[in-house]
């Protein structure tokens, strides 16, 4: 049983990073088990919400797989991965669009909401917020290559108070009528290099980097991460993951994040205690 | 052919109604043929830009009828009509406002985007912008009825001269996890009702309010509306249309319009040019 | 050992309270044991500034008992007491203006900017925020009771984000060369009446109001009091202080709460936890 | 007889040029024939009125050649003219001011607000507007030449909506009491230069320049200006107009119109037509 | 000699006019001597500026009888007065128009622009400053009855810290081609009365209200003006000057200043010195 | 006996000045006999006034010596000086800064307040406007040296019309709890260089700077200084006050002035009329 002494010095023991952060911008990624798992969802949403209150100004980029996956098969639309990208059809992409913009992006921007953050969820396309270009039609498909971010659509948002989340989608180049699919990875990191955001976190589905051993590494800068590409250490899936955070960096970022959000709460622990629990990339 | 003077005279015969309608709110609900022909949409995007450009408040509000239709048939979810509201089944709200959200409300918002407005497709349920409760669960389901607009959410985008795209769904009465249908007519109306809205215009399939001749009456006041229903010139599915422009008017709303989506430009028609094309109700 | 599952539930426990109080004035009454003792006045410092911090439009308002008392000695001026008030004579008025806004006001708004808050330390006299009269210059010398507020110096701060922490002292009702002393607890029922704030404070030594049992009674509104008074359970010292209270809530603040200073986070406690620790008063 | 249809199309035709130039600055030199002809007048009016309303920050400097003179003749002043440039004598500069900004200036504000511009009529010595100086005393009198241009004034009144009408008369450089007549060609040039307008128009009673079979040239550049001086294809009165416009360019105007103002409607078709009907200058 | 010691208190006594008028709205009605005599031109203008620099809010309306009457008589265009109002027929209303806007408004925007105040000159019908009717066509031609004023205008003027100088013109009430001349007092009392200005302050070439020995009556009020009018002391044309002051108190005015403006430094005398050198209606 | 005209003359005599200063940032540092003497002390709060009044930024940073002095006389603290500046033990920084900020600073702010000025007192150590190092602890104690000045504080008080009055407190550079008494020249310096101030004024008890004969030296610069201190003309405690003036210039200070605040309404006398009375260094 906690005293309630001790409840006050855990509260005050946030204000450090309270002050720290206030006024700062974060784009955060939100995917993996923290998006399908219900006790899992109702944490980040409380999480998120806190971050909003304490002042500090959040964005959400979300993915969709799962929905994705479920409504294609649904209405027996073939999907496969090249890359780790999904292929996207002409029939694809608009159930993409309608799962992503409609479906999970509306169920996140309510049960944030329901907590008290207030959130607006919109799509790249609105407001011409991300344009894009074909990554590589003949191999993705309607995958997109994001080209430009109007980070006004998002300041205007954030000025009023607002928190955005937005689903990973973009419009054409040059406003032609189409679809583009982003990786939310990828859309999470490009719109923080657009914002120089002060963070970019990804919540997945692993602890962060990992050391030869499994356990894992805290922190990681340019050098540090050159070696253990070279030895072996970061390879596979996390490679991709890694490059996103060092473009983000070089972009002006000022630190890139990957946190498990299996682990309940990992947002509030990652920034609001000492010792972290993922890797930070500065 | 014709002449460029005659061009210029006719660009300027505009100029009185923009005087006019300058820094006026408008609360347009489109539906019906315009949101399904291709070349409708197309004038009814250019038509939305234009009164957007030439300083009018625009907020659009859209139905979906046939793409919901379409997807509940893809998926296999029976769907039915009672007192001209979707009877909207748990299984049917989750796929409804998937496809008003996602795929309606995005397509809309981007043509918007693409012919030079800046238009954010929001739902009923971002920002906490609408609040509903149960119209009556045994009989319809999720149909909702709308108990209060938080039109701070509408002002917050007019002011950054957004237009708001708006998909009829809204949000439990005490942030409860839940989503209802509303008819887009009727969401419309109330948005017009709260905002005290200058104008606002129901884009239909029909000419308006026809006399027993089938000529269209041009104009309609709370007296001409109840001695056309005693004698029966309004009857059926145009008494609750009427009903909702009548609602408006009685809660602050200046001018109800109902006019045929179905003529190309048929909003500059109606707004423009002095002998309008449908019926006005003041 | 509290794990740091348990660490993060306890920081989000708080957000409901966040949620409410944000944006919220809350004028607080800094005075007793939390004012002398080091560690309870460094806890003091870290609650007002995370309830800054969180949102919360803060003003501190602090008496001075001990340091005046101190300094009146060390100079040879004599005080004494009555009904409470401190008589002050022209020697001692100036003494009490120069300890309460010169070093009191400063160690507190000195400590405050330590840990963060960007607190500004004012008298009363400042900008011609408090003007007052003599309650009764015979028995209680250079008293004053406040007969005006000029809210427009707390806005002007409060807007710009700073803490204003306020030393009990009013200039003359006519911009006479004049200091007059305050009671503290009257001068936070005063501000906060004009400001019609959220909440008023008052930090204590004293648990709150007690029921003939000793027991803390957690709640009251006007009618329990008069029974209380009736019945003696309120009685001495305690009467001005819930007058005090009632004076505030008549005046448009929304509640009124006493709590004891001597318990460490005692503010936190009150406002962050479901149980509260002292009486609260609507 | 136009059918309704073809309405809507022409005005909606005119959607991507408002697009393009809505929030830009246009500096419309007026004069010639469009001010002196009744029908004209009104066109013109209207022509400004609309594009003020569809979000075109309009200033308009006139000229008033006619209503000088003869206000001159009536008061049997003898004026002569001097390269282009009126002689002005002690008499004939205040009778031109009176003439310029009591008479001329108020008529176009006038008509303007009467057809639903906020005009607002100044005289360059108006709020420090304009500072000049001799341009040689000798030979002109008081013709000044522009030395410095208050754009504050101009900016202030765009702010709040207004359309600036400006009479082309200056203030000495060193605030001494004179009054200089200014050229209003070269008076609206240079308004555009320190304002780095958007556009110049110069509305005077010829199509363009023409080439040597009398046919107007539509666009022209510095390289092919000097080609057309060196051949004589410019000439004439024709030459100091085209080195006002490349001036403008040269200091930061982007495009530079001479247009014929006796075609009604010359401006709308000029900048809302893709043909257009005069000579564009880059 | 007046020592510099003298000359700081003197500066230092205007200390409390200062204080009390800072911010406040003065509608001066500058007229009579004060507009011809080239060292009371300065004078006033300097005065003027002097208000404005100190935080006043000056708004000059001017007429401009002589200059009106010399220009009429070069033109050969007779005039005559009637009931105190210039009988304005077609011709001369439009001289008079170009004189008053275009000259005397010039020239004493001018001067007071050279002296540091950044006056702008603008007729009421200017922006739609001013709308009227016809008094009396058949009696006095286009002599007009103000029927609006349009407040915006000036706020907007005085909002960026202009100095408006108001020519007495206004256009017709339904925005017809027209142009009526007002009578300066009357122009100026209205327009006090639609900003609820603090003072009206009316120049002219008398002392003030005289009682029947000749000596200056300094307060008046309307109890005291009416016995005076009862007894015969207020008679003539005193009368309608003292009409158009109680109207414009009554209006909402606070106070009415008569003042010689043949005095030098008249202004500052009346407003910065205990004596005052005028009457004063409250 | 001055006569009224003359009065308005002089009155008027100060307009050029009020022109040229008007939204000028003035820092002026209050010390010496203009500080204890009752007369010279309403003059200066007078003459502070109606610099607001008319418009110019005041900043007021004061000394306390006398008090300061006779404070630790009565509590038995001894106190010496050295090289100029007071050697302050950690008893002696305890009584400094509460008389100094609840003595002094507050006395100047009520007398301000009073007269209209709407003066907030404030000492360096509010909302971490002076952060400062020792100076040489060893030898002087409590003694700081600026390291930093945090003009948002000074801004965000001016931008609401208020005027601060700043004790010459520092805090510590790393925010920890620690007082550091400044020397009050060196104080408004400083505050004038970061603020780029356009005039710092010194108000002390000697005319200025004088040549061998003693007379007034009226206007100097960086050479004639540096002549004037080789032939030990400038020798002394000239050299410090010297070196501040030349500091702060350097630093971007457009003018620095030493007047005699003996004088009566000595900051009027140099600032409003054309002879000064003081030496100012550019």
């Amino acid at each position: 049983m906690i005293k309630s002494s001790q409840i006050a010095e855990i509260i005050i023991s946030a204000l450090p990073y309270i002050r720290k952060f206030r006024d700062k911008i974060f784009v955060i990624k939100y995917g993996g088990a923290a998006q399908t798992d219900e006790v899992l969802k109702l944490n980040f949403a409380r999480d998120i919400t806190l971050l909003h209150m304490v002042g500090i100004k959040v964005i959400v980029v979300h993915g969709g797989g799962k929905k994705i996956n479920q409504t294609l098969d649904l209405l027996d639309i073939k999907s496969e991965f090249c890359d780790g990208l999904r292929v996207t059809s002409k029939e694809a992409i608009e159930v993409t669009e309608m799962v992503l913009s409609g479906l999970v992006n509306k169920e996140i921007t309510a049960l944030l909401n329901q907590n008290g953050a207030p959130a607006i969820g919109i799509s790249g396309k609105d407001g011409g917020l991300l344009k894009a270009k074909f990554l590589d039609r003949e191999k993705y498909g309607f995958v997109g290559e994001i080209t430009d971010v109007n980070t006004k659509v998002i300041y205007d948002l954030l000025d009023r108070d607002y928190l955005p989340v937005i689903a990973p989608l973009a419009g054409g180049e040059n406003d032609e009528n189409i679809s583009f699919n982003i990786n939310a990875d990828l859309c999470a990191s490009k719109i923080a290099s657009y914002l120089k955001a002060d963070k970019v976190i990804f919540l997945s589905d692993i602890d962060g980097v990992l050391d030869k051993e499994g356990k894992l590494i805290s922190k990681l800068d340019e050098n540090s991460i050159s070696a253990l590409k070279k030895d072996g250490t970061i390879s596979g899936g996390m490679i991709p993951k890694i490059d996103a955070c060092l473009e983000c960096i070089n972009a002006g970022t000022k630190a890139a994040h990957i946190i498990n959000g299996k682990i309940p709460h990992s947002l509030l622990l990652e920034l609001f205690t000492d010792t972290g629990i993922g890797s930070l990339i500065r």
